[in-house]
């Protein structure tokens, strides 16, 4: 048989990947170390392989997603001989050091390795704005990336295969940041309307407002990069009186004050140590430690 | 003279404001309680008013946006007989009982009133993307809505003229968790990558993640509208356990692990009362405290 990519592994996430490949018109190959998972991607119109050498064998292109960096080489190193001169996308997940090694030993057996992170739960993969990071050559990146569309954005982070796994850990970080100030925001809101404004009338809002802090990221970002953090028309002076103003209204409404105090603690810091006409961007300075 | 709108108050503010209606092309009268910074808006065509009363009386739309509620009424007070029958939109940063308290002075003046925040910096004024918030009757904000639009993104949040404060200042808090997620994860991605990846690409991946973090913001707030919160393929016991994949990210980085620690903090607790199969939604419930 021959098809565009095969896929290894048919958890919830791997039976995800082939059915976006499936769906986006490619001819897919797919295999599962024990029976059954595949009936549901062969009946979409995936072609199933009995062994993994014969999958792996099927395409230029082998996408695995298995449980663990150690299910990845039990699966790969017995069909080593077949991965030379293909490419293997691994998006297991596991910490960046797995990955590093796992390309290293790829490189040995002649394959294009990249090491990817799936930044969405199965449910959205195929969707346009589901984010899938990747890390290696970026020719091996560029010569896939069209089929690799199909699960998402696809994003070449880096040459370093280590990195898309720091990444996933560094953007669950900002995830949890958000959510939570956006939990503590509708709790807000929430108490102050009696329940008169909805949780879903509040996001739309909110969501609104995300696109200006997207702006101040970008220009914070430029700021941490250039070293510079000049405050102009929102210094952390700023930031702290309008911080006490959300502390004092968390303890009106009866809203735990925990998250922004600690908010407020790292700029109350800056602001002492003299950096009360900088920006937001100073604090960075804060979180690292050395 | 007439104009379509007058704005009271020129400090930056109220300038960014004067000039985002001149560049609309909206007819604009301008006033100031000192003289002097008037000159630029008369420059870019605005009329200049000699009094506040003269102001009023030039268009059916009045903003005021100046330093205190208690200057907005210095200011509208004297001129209080001008106001019948015209609309005033009052951008002057406030507590929300001030906006109540207003509001209702305005009624007995018999004007229409609608309390505003402007959710962004002068700077970004006239941006589309510019959000202002505004509380006060439906149908003053539908009669004024095309000529604010001129501002930004115009919203009007609810009747209650005290509210678009409060969403001020819950949004703020929405920003700095965002904000402080964000710093967190440049750092550790800076970090790792030994200074190899710029804030500012590390930005340009966490904008598109955040396209990801919007729809599971959405998913959360049906979820805290309806009061349930099933976990489905991303449960709080996996976020506790990628939680603790960040705090020690964090540590092995030397990035400060006290702001993912208090999130951490926040999980336990609900996994810890069996809330572990449950979503992200589920943890409102902690942050109420009463």
């Amino acid at each position: 048989m021959g098809s565009e990519v095969s896929v290894l592994g048919m958890g919830s996430m791997g039976a995800a990947l082939a059915g976006a490949f499936l769906a986006a018109g490619h001819g897919t190959t797919v295999w599962n170390r024990t029976p059954g998972k595949t009936e549901a991607p062969a009946a979409r119109g995936a072609a199933v392989a009995r062994t993994a050498v014969e999958a792996v064998a099927a395409s230029p292109l082998t996408v695995i997603c298995v449980s663990t960096y150690d299910a990845v080489l039990e699966v790969l190193e017995p069909v080593s001989g077949a991965l030379k001169g293909r490419a293997v996308v691994n998006l297991t997940s596991g910490p960046p050091g797995d990955g590093r090694q796992t390309a290293v030993w790829a490189g040995r057996c002649g394959a294009g390795y990249l090491d990817g992170v799936v930044m969405s739960t199965p449910g959205r993969i195929g969707d346009p704005g589901a984010l899938l990071l990747y890390g290696g050559p970026r020719a091996v990146f560029d010569a896939h990336c069209s089929v690799l569309g199909a699960l998402g954005d696809p994003v070449h982070v880096a040459e370093d295969p280590g990195l898309p796994s720091v990444y996933d850990t560094a953007l669950l970080g900002l995830m949890w940041g958000t959510l939570t100030g956006w939990l503590h925001s509708t709790a807000i809101v929430g108490a102050d309307s009696g329940g008169g404004v909805s949780a879903t009338a509040f996001t739309d809002v909110a969501r609104r407002w995300m696109n200006t802090v997207g702006v101040f990221m970008n220009d914070c970002a430029r700021q941490v990069d250039s070293g510079s953090a000049a405050g102009g028309d929102f210094p952390l002076d700023l930031h702290l009186m309008t911080m006490d103003i959300l502390v004092h209204a968390s303890e009106l409404r009866g809203i735990d004050p925990e998250f922004p105090e600690l908010l407020r603690g790292l700029v109350r810091k800056a602001v002492a140590d003299g950096h009360g006409a900088e920006s937001y961007a100073r604090l960075i300075g804060y979180l690292r430690k050395r």
